[in-house]
């Protein structure tokens, strides 16, 4: 084989496009996000769920579309002749589940994932082909107070990865409210209504000049009502323009009812914002983002809302239901702007160097006393220079070092050598605990 | 739409075929499953990675041949025409990580991951499309200590399930035996040594009559002594069949080496198997499994070896490797049969009934306090009898349960009744902390 075909037959290193390989360090980063969502929604009461990320593509047909399944997400033909889709999204799957044991389960549902989606895009800052997303549902809760424990767990994350409330910020509007201005107060057809929401969605995106022509196009007369619904600063200010009657229909009164039940709690960085349409067509009530109060960056870093439909595809009685979702990029970004990743550490606490050879059984067994005390070790073998051996532990930032030669097998004494501070104590084996923990 | 129609139309709630759903109960048997292998080989020094299911196809080409790729795996062409992969093993995903940062990384690496496998084949007892796969690498280690470190590690993984030494074993052998007895000993061409090693495999698998068949139809003249060989009880009595000057060939005294340091380290329930094959190519050293000694049911619980030359396929230099597998099917069925997996129980310590709505601001503020100092609380805003709320955290198997109505909001006061005793204590908010945990 000439040198030219070798080269041809190398593998690439590459990763497939738009996924990520994680590495420790970054493994660890991805660790620190899962274990502190875990953390809070557990004390919550939340349980853990997951299902494969492989799914009927029938699955998403139903609500998505035929356009969004086939060229938004991986959907390819197994050999059984199944249409086969990798998750685009967790709300399908978790409908399904809870569907499927309908009958068996006990509600409310208090349940979390954390799975990978797929979609199928040309990768982008903080848009990837694959990402992780925590999922948090309750299930079979009619009350507000979903809503308000929903919302409130949410602030909880955030506060939990170190953000001050002044950081962030609470979205919050009601479908039912945009229903009704859409249908009642601007009389709009349904396509109407709906070209209305997109453009609404995309309002940031375009100049106000192109803006405002496209909602004169599609909202007529009523134009002027709908800019000074638009332009509405607060929810006091927005609901003194509706007709008197309108303002104690059940959206207004459930999301005032939400805003009072989370200042209770000591919730007050939340707004209520009649532009937030948020994508999905299965929320039924409330809807609420929070987002990055940089005004930089004001990116989105929770989304959910109230789904009381959802199960009826699967031709089940309806179910309420409120959620959210939040990625993991998007999370990652906002920490690494506000400077709160944590430092890169080791979980291994001690690292044994080895002096010669003959000490290599004595070393093995101290590390396996050490672990049986919940102590994580790590032994060299490579038979380099000590020097080398210590080298290697600051390097992958192991606190503590101590190295076993024919002297330390013999008196069972151990220098035991801090390398923050530089500073060695010498222990026998039972005192090697306190000192590395 | 007629009832037929509608009918027709609901979605199924089935999962895709051979992969599971993991509702809260089998969750947490995983969770168990992936904590306790976390645990043992953080213990060991090892720190985690992952990388995403999606694989280029070709990465998979290289060892495992069209064959295996196009008819066992997921394999599917993308729409910028990529062959993608959803990864049948973690070993070739590792090995190209490793490949691609290999002037950065600072060796030796110990390195785990819990990656989901696709494969694509008939669901089975034990052998579903998806399942989870602990993975432990040492990369960069030449010394046959990390053939022992590795072994250890895969025993104490077991230890710390609960299970006793006598209840599995470590079966050993090393690629280079079976070289050299095919080669040397056998004198057999490569293609039938290829043939003899899948037969050797598959031996469990025919009846004694037709295997010995076969091995004449390969071995001819040697099958005295092929038969000498593969019937031999122990190492000893193995090696005493070698012709004088094999007796110290390489992959004898290593695997004598690795053996007796096992022993040093108390793992004495090891045996040499000179049928062990082990199906994949690339193991160049040590192979072993750890098996269930249960006659009724000889499953391999792990399996792994030594692989120095995997990073050739991608045009770089050898790194030594040793590693082993271990599924999450094998493991929990290996758990429920010595009856090891845990209880039932609930993550959520304390279940705050509800008994006015007047009181639920009051109960959202105290599962605030109580959540910040590290407690699990669930409410019920269902609205229900009190006797039915106390029912649902007995049904979900929390705890401990307080009923907040007037009385208490107005006292401060709160019974905090032991679901598994009945028992009832009074306590103050800062009380209940300790009652609880």
């Amino acid at each position: 084989m000439s040198e030219k075909e070798s080269k041809a037959k190398k593998i690439s290193t590459e990763s497939y496009k738009g996924v990520r390989d994680f590495y420790p360090a970054e493994m660890a980063v991805q660790n620190h996000i899962f274990n502190t969502w875990k953390q809070v929604v557990e004390r919550f009461g939340y349980q853990e769920y997951n299902a494969s990320v492989l799914e009927p593509a029938e699955l998403y047909r139903a609500k998505s579309g035929e356009e969004l399944v086939n060229e938004q997400t991986y959907t390819f033909t197994d050999r059984g002749d199944r249409e086969v889709t990798l998750r685009p999204e967790m709300t399908p799957t978790v409908a399904r589940m809870v569907a499927g044991k309908k009958r068996e389960l006990s509600f409310p549902l208090r349940w979390y994932s954390i799975p990978n989606l797929f979609r199928y895009e040309q990768p982008q800052r903080g848009r990837l082909r694959e990402h992780w997303q925590l999922n948090v549902d309750l299930f079979g809760a009619k009350s507000l107070q979903a809503e308000v424990e929903v919302i409130s767990l949410a602030v909880e994350i955030l506060r939990a990865f170190g953000l001050k409330d002044q950081q962030f910020a609470v979205r919050i509007n009601n479908r039912k409210i945009v229903n009704f201005v859409m249908n009642e107060v601007l009389e709009l057809s349904e396509d109407k209504a709906h070209a209305l929401a997109k453009l609404i969605d995309r309002k940031a995106k375009m100049p106000a000049s192109e803006f405002a022509e496209k909602v004169e196009a599609l909202v007529g007369l009523k134009s002027d009502l709908f800019k000074e619904l638009i332009n509405s600063q607060n929810f006091e200010n927005f609901i003194s323009i509706l007709p008197v009657p309108m303002r104690t229909y059940e959206g207004i009164v459930e999301t005032k009812s939400v805003i009072e039940n989370l200042e209770k709690l000591g919730i007050t960085n939340v707004i209520f914002d009649q532009t937030l349409m948020r994508g999905f067509d299965y929320y039924t009530g409330t809807i609420f983002e929070i987002f990055d109060t940089n005004p930089d960056n004001r990116r989105s870093v929770f989304g959910g809302g109230r789904y009381d439909d959802l199960l009826a595809i699967f031709g089940q009685e309806k179910v309420p239901a409120v959620g959210f979702g939040a990625g993991d990029v998007v999370m990652k970004d906002l920490l690494e702007t506000y400077g709160l990743l944590p430092a890169e550490t080791s979980k291994t606490r001690l690292y044994i160097a080895i002096a010669d050879d003959g000490a290599t059984a004595f070393a093995q067994d101290l590390a396996q006393s050490l672990r049986e005390a919940e102590v994580s070790v790590s032994l060299d073998y490579s038979g380099k220079k000590i020097g080398d051996q210590v080298k290697y532990a600051d390097k992958n930032k192991i606190p503590f070092v101590t190295v076993i030669g024919a002297d330390e097998v013999k008196s069972g004494k151990f220098k035991i050598k801090n390398m923050a501070t530089g500073e060695e104590k010498v222990a026998i084996e039972k005192e090697i605990v306190e000192i590395v923990k």
